[in-house]
């Protein structure tokens, strides 16, 4: 069985593993009061070029949902795009958090909020109307949920047309990692300076084992994130334990590296595509993942060729490289859709 | 400095951490759909000697929240003790996760619930009607939170009047292995024998890392409780770590174990203190936990020394033992007892 | 002035009030322990031709929320039109009193749900995922919110697809009576034996004064909407005002004519309509409501000649017929809409 | 019959309804745009001396739940009387408005607040800590739920004591003018001068028919309120029904005269209680209820005698004044109660 089922059916890095071990020594407070919480605050901080709040978080629907929930009032209404994971996957994780709050997606390109229309619908909300709830927030996935990345003037356009009606801005970087590894421009960039306020910062995907983050920019967010973590039972007592696995994540590029070798092996695989005639890919290989158009026979000869995906419908099928993709296996891959989907 | 402010402050089970890494082979599908997870069903099913469900869960607190949240309605009244954590120190987790659902604390000695209190404030809520919420369930804490143990037959009688009016019956375990060490009974008879529906099943107190559990033992509840889990953030896509530490806590009794040491410690130190004239224990040292009333030139004296407790009032002293708490330490910490409280 | 804006800028029918007033007498029990909300049982009960439950609320928000609340868990998906009230100007109410519930929205020709839009969406739904919510109903809206009516097959086929996948189903009926004037149906056959499991019955918009209803016709959900409606605030103490303005609605068949001179009012514009060439309605005028893209240009013109009505976009203007609109008005409009539609 | 069962099994004055009817002339914009509602912001402005926002609302619940849930975050602890009718009879409307917001019930006499108690349980809670939740408001009844009043001191040291820690103040008003014809002071120095920020203002207790209201007097405080009000149902389309309401219970000073024949009744009760030895009062009489500790055998007599009232506990039974309790009831009760208490 070769597996492009999805991220999260991966390893974990080892470096992540061995830094947790080696946090089992002493006594340390509990709930974050601990030194390793304290250097993930400095590290990160270093990392993004300006003072962050860190919170490790178990899953990245809690990163999401906790940080949308800070951003704006239970009557909000966030932004996101129709393919937005925190719209399709999420079990409205916002909703609930939120208190309420109401996600409302908008059409765009490759998973990505196409900006006319996010200012159509801000316009089509009258200030102080109390019928529609009241624009509070945007998210964007970066890398998109349909395997693309935004560049980084359309991010800071989309964050400038959301802050001149005064909504705040999410990022949801499930695949951040993979996004900078293709846009080859510090996290910084990436972030804060275009316009992101707080954002969810992936690991598991990419080499992580039981945590992801919230990375908070804006001041003044931090404050009401921290009771409202631990009331959703998100803070953990052994706080250390946390935090290790998410400074070895990034320790000497760590997590660069492992998204330049999953965006590596999907590039391949992209390129393989192009060749074959009549191929049709959803959006662009620009992360790690491959949403390709296919009949259901070639899924079924793929599948019998030892090859593992997901269908996401009867024509779409998902293809993700994770760090631990081997190049062996995605040559296996395009030889193996070059075999299948030449007929189209 | 020697440690007794929390259960937190402790080490992992090196066991625990191990079966972690060892977890870290080949690809497993996610969310759940791993092997391990399946292993930790059957393991817990037969460690409770039926058929339960097992969700692993970051903390304590979402263990206890969710399973509140899943035992009745969001206008439910959920009875507790006046010292339950659920209802003092976990920022009303399970009155957000229940949509609204209410804690009504309850007195009773040593942080137990009083089966008489029970009665009557059940008596004073007539069914069918509309303005004070439906009693739904009630929490016992086992050990509880000043480190008693209830005797079977006290849980067996709450659990008794919590069904004869409709009631489901919630057990927070967090300290479940202390309360088994002193009880000397079997995990199927401390819960769902004794009329529990569903538990918190605590690890991270007892030498656990990063997840607790929660087991779920009423048929009908676990379907409910999956969305539920999957909305809070609490559904790792990883699942396969979280499960491997579970399997590794109970596996050849090492949890048992674990709780008898901190146990032991606790007793020695309550041993020492009951020698001393004029000593104030809270309640009977029958876990881990000994909360003593000391006044602050003592309180002084033994931080001067080395020790490190918490404060829980200006009169009331906590010093909890943990599995890697040393015979020294205790030693240590009984002698300075005896040093600074004699004139008590 | 002449007013087309909306229902709500009516009068009351003097019938309600008087209703009212005559209500206050003696004394009475609180909280619908009173005769006239006994005697509103009964009245609906022989209206509807079974056994229903019936709670006055103050607005038909209140009574969509509310329903959809009671329909389903907190964690579930309910359908409804793109168009439908409670999607667009609730300030999402049913997300709220749902508890983070999800409102999935469907397309649909005249602000309809289109049963095979509806049938495909719950196909993408796998029984037992986590990821998306649970589908628990299906929200209709009768007469629609773009003034179209749906014929009972239709009604029956959309209920008889949500309970083929153990949904239930909700119909907002704001507009109930414009529908059954339209249908010339009986309540129960376009309620309860069509397959809706609950209704929000409105008066407000067909000259009520302060309230609406939730009429229950599924057993066993009365009794989880009692202790919700008593906790939103929407349980009167002094029922009897309320169900005494109810009761007066539905007398001697009062709501019927109302909502038949509403209809005949904006037949009338209709058909004025439809004899100009180029005009182009948004949907059929079935009800009192008339929905008609426009240019600027009439609009303005219109509002010279001092006619009020909303615009709902730049090209699209409502004008809503009440049941006190006058023949006279209905005409005035039909000549000013033929003067200035001239060249569409 | 002799009715004393409650507050709301009283009529509506007269006056009320009849500008409910006077109100049902011409269009009015909708959702509180019309000219009635314009007024009733005005006039309650120049009542309270001061300019106010006024939300009319359908209950009191309504007014008080939503009032908490503008005050602070959903993570937020109210301080309340034990006796406080938000925590005892309002299905813990608060919690789920306030999105899971915590009553912290204090002691005190007579149904009031102790303000050492509520002081002490400030100093319990350290600034910046994240398990206990953030004191965010405190909830003042005027009259209390025990049928005593704050004399102003009392209020004023309240309020400043929450200040002090950054709490907001609510007062709920279900019974303030009775407070005010006792307390014969001015509605701005019942509240806002004495430091109270938002008010639930009630009606319905005395002589209202269908609305109390939310007063507002901390600015910023109605601009969140607003859309919180539509998405609970709470926000009428023709609202100028019940501002007429509101409007004509203040006018002329008749809200200050229904309460003052209230509390006449009750004080002519609460004399001859006095009179008869043995007699315990669990509150001293100063507004339009009595809590008397009665034998069964004496209450049993009571009704025997045709007298109806609310039996709080085997030895607690209710009596309460309304406006149109005639003195000839006052007198039969008074006399009914020596015949019957004197064994006491």
């Amino acid at each position: 069985m070769i597996d492009f089922r999805s991220d999260n059916t991966g390893k974990a890095a080892p470096e992540i593993l061995a830094a947790l071990v080696e946090a089992n020594r002493g006594t340390a407070l509990g709930y974050g009061g601990d030194d390793w919480t304290a250097r993930l605050q400095q590290r990160f901080s270093e990392l993004f070029e300006t003072a962050v709040r860190v919170f490790p978080v178990a899953t990245g629907t809690a990163a999401n949902a906790l940080s949308l929930a800070a951003l704006g009032p239970s009557w909000g209404i966030v932004y996101c795009s129709e393919a937005a994971h925190i719209n399709t996957s999420e079990a409205n994780a916002a909703g609930f958090f939120g208190g309420g709050l109401k996600l409302a997606p908008l059409p765009g390109m490759w998973g990505k909020i196409d900006l006319a229309a996010f200012e159509e619908a801000l316009a089509g909300v009258a200030p102080g109307q109390i019928h529609k709830g009241v624009p509070s927030a945007v998210s964007l996935t970066q890398a998109t949920d349909l395997g693309a990345v935004y560049p980084l003037d359309e991010v800071r356009a989309i964050a400038a047309a959301a802050k001149a009606r005064g909504l705040r801005v999410h990022l949801d970087g499930a695949r951040f990692a993979n996004a900078l590894a293709r846009l080859q421009c510090s996290p910084a960039e990436a972030s804060w300076r275009a316009g992101i306020d707080i954002m969810s910062f992936g690991a598991t995907k990419n080499g992580g084992a039981l945590c992801d983050a919230i990375v908070v920019f804006a001041p003044g967010l931090a404050d009401s994130l921290a009771p409202q973590l631990r009331r959703a039972g998100q803070t953990w007592s052994k706080m250390r334990f946390s935090s290790a696995q998410l400074i070895a994540y990034v320790e000497g590029g760590l997590w660069l590296r492992m998204a330049a070798a999953a965006n590596a092996a999907a590039a391949r695989i992209g390129k393989a595509l192009q060749e074959i005639p009549g191929v049709r890919l959803r959006a662009p290989v620009e992360a790690n993942e491959i949403f390709l158009e296919l009949g259901s026979d070639a899924m079924d000869a793929l599948e019998r060729d030892g090859f593992r995906f997901y269908r996401r419908s009867r024509t779409l099928a998902r293809f993700v490289c994770r760090f631990d993709t081997t190049e062996a296996e995605a040559a296996a891959l395009a030889a193996a859709l070059r075999r299948h989907c030449g007929a189209g």
